[in-house]
């Protein structure tokens, strides 16, 4: 099986959410119509589509936006953006979910080409019907093949220093590579890549295939929503962005240029990094913005 | 009068701590031939010679390196030091001096054509002589000309956000220059530069000269120094230099990164940015390593 995503050259992904579950069919048509060809043009490896959870139970502070439920991010990548050509990596929160569901889960991802990235509970509090060990072990029963992909967040790391051993677990369990949270702080991904870096070397092991999540922020609400999910924002960006007179042009170039930084270090370590773009609102501007980020994306990486 | 350093282009000082006072006169004269040498030939713009304090009222934690009483840092500058051609920037702890001594203090840098940095109690605790601002009156009134400088320490600022504020009430009472504590935290100084720059914008003023003070870090008891001080270290970047082969040069090299990214910053806010790089220890391998810095200082503030 030759590998999902490049470990030579930054892989570069585009991840998006799915509509609402409310889209009516019309709309859904529509919206899969233009986002086609949107994705179909961009110098991508593999588009990401997110499977959105509630995750209420992870703080008792307002959702600055409230939660709505999408449509299976599944049947959004393999039905609705099935003309999209590049690969699809998909997202599956596992919690409320039966052994069939990740089965016909598996069985779908697979038989289309796709890879997998399954996603636990978002809170210890949160009722679970199906864990993320549970939920690995199904698929190496069923799809031994399936190329996963497993969630990283360099927040956890400040506070337990374990986030590097929870990665490599997951490349333990089967996955090739890791995609972070959106990416606000340089240093907490540092602290993350530099212990992940040593224990490798400790070890003798590779160390796996990371896409650094970037973002676009379009308004202060936005920002306030980011921190809400457990973002790390330096106080001098969210200063700059909200002193910003364009807030979404300014967080995309404070966006590259930590991607460009933390390329920089990885390189030195030979870990091998690449980037997922995200482009989670429907705002015409913001779409614009991640396109032209995906770009600029593409040019740091040829650099030599 | 013409400002002491330079508002257009960045200035670049170099810090030297002055012997123990226990140092033999021929000694003593040694060393002053062998610095005197080398940093005649350094492209700075002024020599700084700080005035070690005994700061262990500041923390209850043991000091990984003994206090140590230096020769007065006026009488290293102007007489050991004489034959250096580069203006002098002289430090003064003021909380044990009398009006007489500071009247003295500067009477002599102004002689001399020098700046003066006055220093404040290490701690509130630290008995006290005189106050930081019973001795700006001293210098307002005797001594208006004379170039001044003070201490900003962008670690406070994480604490209590009004480090910018201390920073302009030193502009305030006459300082033309601000000189860093040793910066190892490029987040630190931009949140400080990031509200710096918002504050001078909001008041319609200029932002002051702000020197960034970089210290090459030679082995394992340093960096605890630099930790007990109250520098701000990023937990990457001491996995990194505890791992390094060569502690020292990968110091250098990440201390030449910050430096950069901090001019770009500076530069997008038209903060006039300088370097002050800092050669406290006597191992002959950190004095080369802070030559080396000031030559790629040069060449980094020298890049369009």
């Amino acid at each position: 099986m030759s590998a999902f995503l490049s470990r030579t050259r930054p892989p570069i992904t585009y991840g998006i959410t799915p509509p609402k579950l409310s889209t009516s069919p019309e709309r859904r048509a529509e919206i899969a119509a233009v986002q086609s060809a949107r994705i179909g043009q961009l110098p991508i490896d593999a588009l990401v589509v997110y499977d959105l959870q509630d995750e209420a139970s992870r703080t008792d502070a307002l959702r600055p936006f409230p939660f709505v439920e999408c449509i299976d991010p599944a049947e959004d990548a393999f039905g609705d953006l099935g003309a999209v050509p590049q690969r699809k990596i998909v997202y599956r929160g596992v919690s409320k979910r039966s052994r069939e569901e990740m089965a016909a889960f598996f069985a779908r991802v697979e038989s289309e080409g796709g890879a997998a990235v399954l996603v636990g509970a978002p809170s210890r509090t949160a009722p679970v019907l199906m864990g993320l060990r549970e939920a690995y072990a199904i698929r190496q029963e069923l799809a031994p093949e399936l190329p996963l992909g497993g969630v990283t967040i360099a927040e956890r790391h400040a506070k337990s220093r374990d986030e590097h051993l929870r990665a490599l677990s997951k490349v333990d369990v089967g996955c090739s590579f890791l995609v972070s949270q959106a990416v606000y702080s340089v240093t907490a991904s540092k602290d993350l890549l530099s212990d992940l870096h040593y224990r490798c070397q400790d070890e003798g092991r590779e160390p796996p295939i990371l896409l650094v999540t970037l973002s676009p922020c379009g308004s202060a609400k936005t920002l306030e929503f980011m921190r809400w999910l457990g973002i790390d924002i330096p106080y001098w960006l969210e200063n700059e962005l909200l002193h910003s007179r364009d807030i979404l042009q300014t967080s995309v170039d404070v966006c590259l240029r930590a991607f460009e930084e933390l390329l920089d270090f990885a390189r030195d370590k030979g870990i091998p990094l690449g980037c997922n773009v995200e482009s989670v609102s429907l705002r015409r501007e913001e779409i614009d913005a991640s396109v032209e980020m995906v770009r600029r994306v593409v040019a740091i990486t040829q650099r030599v």
